[in-house]
This record gives C-alpha cells, sequence and structure tokens, in this order.
C-alpha cells in the first residue's frame, strides 16, 4: 500500500506529516512517497505539477494532497496544480461530507454529502479575451453527468442515506444544467430505494443556510458543488474540518477544503482536523477499509469532544499536540 | 408619474396589488398601467412577455414585477419574462439589500448590500447541445462590469457605506472573472474613500454564513449575485422579505426576490414585505424620494416589531392584513 503525499504551500506542510503520522499508526505498513506541488514548486521548477509528481501519484493512486498558495492575478505558465491533478488523475466526483462536530461550534444534527462533479463545467478552463469581451465555456457531458451521479447514487445506498438532491439552474441554464439534471435522473432510476429531488443552486444555497439537517446527498455541477460545499462547511465547524476526497477508478486524492492559510503557516497551530478527516475518506472509499476509517474518526470525535482544540476552534492545541491526543483515543485492537 | 403593474403568477396577484394599495397612498397621483406576464401570459399568447408589456414598460419606466411561475422543463418558444425585461429594459444593475428585520427570524446586526451585474455572464442564454456535450457561454464585458461597479460605488457612497467586496472566482476563470475584478478594480480608484476587497465566490459564500454582520456591499457578476443574494436571504428573514431592483438609466424594476410560491397561492397569505420593501427601493433610486422611502421603511418595520406577520414568519397576519396594518403605521404629515 503506497501513498503519495503532497505536503504545497503553507499550512500544507504543516497538516500533511502530522496526519500522516496518525495514519502510519492505523496502517503500519503504508509506504510513503513525498511529491512536490504548488506555488513554491512553481517558483523552483516552472510548474506547479512537476510530471515527477503525476508519475508518483499515478503511481500510488492514492494521494494526499495538502493545499497550495495560488497568484491573485494571472501568472504566465502557472495552472493550478489540484485542478490539473483531479483531471489528470481522473477523480470524477469530490465528495464532500459535512457532520455536526462536538465542540466546533457547528450546527446541531448536520450529516450530508456533497457530491460535485470534478473534470468539467467552467473548469475546463477554455477561456477567451480581447480586452474588453471575455468569454469562457461552461461544458457539460452526459458521460460525466452519469458518472458523478452513479457515485453519488452508490455512496447514498452504500452510507445507508435516503435521498439525493441534484442541484442546478436549468431555468437559466437548459441544455447544459437541463443534461446534468437529467443524466442524474437516468441513474437515480436505477436506485428505486433512494428518493430524488432537485434544487435550483440560489434555493439550495438558501436552505442550505436555513436548514442543513434537512439534507442528505446534494448532487452538483462543478462550480456549484465549489461553491455549496464551503458555504456547508459553515455548518460543520468551518474549513479547519472541512474534508474531501476526489475519486475516480484509478486514483483517489485526499484533500482538506482549506487553502494554504498563509496568515497562521509556519506556526504549528494549523488544525489538522481536515486533513485527517480527508484521510478517513481515503480508508472507506478507496482502500475499503471502513473500519479503521470508523476508528480514525472516533479518534477524532472523541479528541474535539475532550475540548482538545486548535485556535481556530477556540482552543489551545498545536498540530502536532492535537494529533498526539488523537493517536492516544485510537482504538487499536 | 407611472408605474407598470406586473402581477405575473401565483403569490405575485396577491402581494403585489396590496404593495400598490400602500404605495397610492404615499403618493396619490401614481397613475397605474397594468400588463401581463408568466407563465399563465405564455399558455394564453404564447409569449411570456408580450410586445404590450414591454412597450407599457418601457413607458412607464418604473415597473413593479411580482413573480411568474417557469416550466420545470424547456418549453419551446418559453423564455424567462424577467430575464428578458431586465436586458430589454437595460436594466444593468440588480441591487439586493438584506437587513435584520424586527420578528423576521433574521440574524442580528445584518446590513449588506448585493449589487448584482443583471445582464449578462451564463444569463446571455448561449447554449448549445449535441444531446451528449452541452456547452454554454459564459460572457463578461469590461463595459458591463464597469457599468454595475459604478452602481456599486454609487450606492456605496450614497448610502453612507465604507467597503466593497468584489466576489469572482479568478483562480479558475482569469479571462473572464478576472475582467470583472479588474474592471471594479478600475471604477474603485474612483473612489478612494470607500474601501476595496475581493473574495472567491466560495470563500464569500462560507464567510456570509458565518458572519454575515462582516459584509458591507458586495458587488458580484450576474450568476454569483443570484446565489449570493438568496444565501443572504437567509439572513434577513429568508424570502418573504427579500427586496431588489433592477436598475438602469432608462428603467427600473421592482421585483420580490421570492418566487409564485404555488404552494401557498390563492389563500391571500403570501408575505408582501418583499414586495413592499422593493417599493421602496424604487422610491429611493428610481424616484428620487428618499423620505418617501424611509417612510415606508419604517411603516414595516414598525409592523414587524409589534408582532404583525404573516405565516411564513409565525404570524397570522392574512397579505392585506398586513398591509392594513403598514397602512395604519404609515407617518405622513
Ligand atoms: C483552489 C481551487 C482551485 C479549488 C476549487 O475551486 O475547486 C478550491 O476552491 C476547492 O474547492 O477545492
Ligand atoms: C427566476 C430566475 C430567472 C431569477 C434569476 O436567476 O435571476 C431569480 O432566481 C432571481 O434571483 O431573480
Amino acid at each position: 500500500m503506497k501513498l503519495c503525499v503532497i505536503n504545497g504551500d503553507g499550512i500544507g506542510r504543516e497538516v500533511v506529516p502530522q496526519a500522516v503520522r496518525v495514519l502510519r499508526r492505523l496502517l503500519p505498513d503504508l509506504q510513503i512517497v513525498e511529491a512536490e506541488a504548488g506555488w513554491d514548486t512553481f517558483r523552483q521548477q516552472g510548474t506547479a505539477l512537476p510530471a515527477a509528481t503525476l508519475a508518483a501519484a499515478r503511481e500510488c493512486g492514492a494521494v494526499l494532497f495538502g493545499a497550495v498558495s495560488s497568484p491573485a492575478y494571472p501568472v504566465a505558465g502557472y495552472r493550478s496544480p489540484i485542478v490539473q491533478l483531479r483531471r489528470e488523475l481522473g477523480c470524477h466526483a469530490n465528495v464532500r461530507p459535512t457532520l455536526s462536530l462536538p465542540g466546533s461550534g457547528a450546527a446541531e444534527g448536520v450529516d450530508l454529502l456533497i457530491v460535485r462533479e470534478n473534470t468539467e463545467d467552467l473548469y475546463v478552463g477554455e477561456e477567451q479575451s480581447d480586452g474588453e469581451t471575455a468569454t469562457a465555456i461552461k461544458r457539460i457531458t452526459r458521460a460525466a453527468s452519469r458518472r458523478v451521479a452513479e457515485t453519488a447514487f452508490r455512496l447514498a445506498q452504500d452510507g445507508g442515506r435516503r435521498r439525493v438532491t441534484i442541484v442546478h439552474k436549468a431555468n437559466i441554464m437548459p441544455l447544459t444544467d437541463g443534461l446534468f439534471r437529467d443524466a442524474a435522473r437516468d441513474v437515480a432510476a436505477d436506485y428505486p430505494q433512494i428518493a430524488v429531488d432537485e434544487l435550483l443552486v440560489d434555493t439550495a444555497a438558501l436552505k442550505l443556510a436555513q436548514a442543513p439537517q434537512s439534507f442528505d446527498v446534494l448532487l452538483a455541477p462543478n462550480l456549484y458543488g465549489d461553491i455549496l460545499s464551503d458555504l456547508a462547511a459553515a455548518f460543520g465547524g468551518g474549513l479547519g474540518v472541512a474534508a474531501s476526497l476526489n475519486l475516480g477508478a484509478e486514483a483517489a486524492i485526499a484533500e482538506p477544503v482549506h487553502g494554504s492559510a498563509p496568515d497562521i503557516a509556519g506556526r504549528g497551530i494549523a488544525n489538522p482536523v481536515a486533513a485527517l478527516l480527508s484521510l478517513a475518506l481515503l480508508l472507506r472509499h478507496w482502500w475499503a477499509r471502513p473500519t479503521l476509517a470508523a476508528t480514525l474518526e472516533l479518534a477524532v470525535r472523541r479528541t474535539l469532544a475532550d475540548s482538545i482544540a486548535t485556535p481556530d476552534l477556540g482552543g489551545d492545541a498545536g498540530t502536532a499536540a492535537f494529533c498526539d491526543a488523537v493517536l492516544r483515543r485510537l482504538d487499536l485492537d
């Protein structure tokens, strides 16, 4: 078993090594392959995602991607390494759970899963501009829409969930968002025991804010999924605990939703919960080790329930101390 | 002074006449021109926005647009009348305030203004599909971006506001969203007394949910503005009270943000607050009657503060009774 570890920039360098330290306790034979990506890599090597990194990621199949900084203004030759990696590794679905965690200030009773298409939509990077008028292409295919819908319904079924809500804006984009919706509805027909409904993306944002507890699985095209998953994170204790898994047939990338957080980088106080819970998703959905995943999740919950937390959640534990506390609470027998 | 009144469908037919009844008390000489649009109109006349309606709207300049139903699946010949009307009347900015209202269950201390570009972005309606792959064009122009930014900064200045936050996703769409951001920053340079910052749309959604009080003016392209303004409504008492004004050089359309709400239509219990506050925006920003606008807003606040409310806010007043109560609280001297 191999894991390709990409620290990236900023707090990625702090949370990733600590989270890996915890993971090693669960998987003592795990082989770690370190690789580079991000803004510093771009400045040193002229590419934010070196070929060697891509090769390592492919070889391992499983990846932990910390966080990367990106330039505020376009820089020639720079492309987002995580967007590239998702596409190159064929990780067609981005799986983002939001759960009420103890001590995180989260809303009570939230347990939802956002499944976000991860390869197309406005993320295809096809833009043109003459300086006065600019256009971008939003591309939706039936194949990618079906594929991500399959993942959403399968995860719903495996997770004992009851309802999938398709998010779109087909009143304004009947052909693109309509295609996404219709492909998802076709897949839904294969899962008669799971209820399906749909919401316009604006209404979905409103309802998420009003009653996050009322959602089960949300299935969304790339950009809406990006926005709604950050929004949902507000009801699960914030970005410090928001986990994600980019999932495909040949690879999976565990990725904390947070960024590189330059404001707190280098101080050893970044919250490792997002990285830890992303590894739990990797254990469950990629390595098929649900018991180990549950063990890790439970240890994180217990740590938070014992009021041990990093400063973003009002505690005073550092990244390493938090992970020490998690290690002490791992029920391995 | 003329107002073109378009009831539309569903609860549009209930809130609009009641809101107009209140407005007449403020502007006794107001001339009302009734016009038709919406789903029923489409079924009767084959168009959701008849030429006569467009002509009446143009002639009056000021419009009150209630709400329209739209088909869940594409119907040949049907196009959203409000999207058409915004574009045809050149209403380049969509102005959507969110305010903590008494008795509305709103978060405390929220007083933000979303200014949404209203004519382009993915709303240009340029889509193609071969059934397997569909594309939509997102178009951003410097001219429209500057124009809406001008409106945002001018409203900020006139309203004694201090900060404009530009919302974009230029890390993924450097040319289109980058153009929007850059055009807005150019305009910002003309308003040195107003602070300017920027947020990625996903981060903006998260921060809105975590701290709606921390925002002042948000300036966004069409689609992000659509999503964020529905989201913001959650912190201002919901869609029943969410007001908007579509503002241009030659026309303005007051438009409650809510839809036609078929589930409660015909029962006389729809909340007229959104329509009333939209008319207040028309009074302030189109007819330049800020005192009358404030009088209307205060009467609405007083009514709510006296625990008179429609069922969506937990009260038992009907639409007409609520407006009676507002009329009794209008301070006209
Ligand atoms: C960093 C950025 C490219 C990324 C995205 O938009 O997908 C991030 O916001 C996320 O949600 O993982
Ligand atoms: C009804 C729909 C076309 C409209 C929009 O998307 O602009 C609505 O959601 C709004 O925000 O006014």
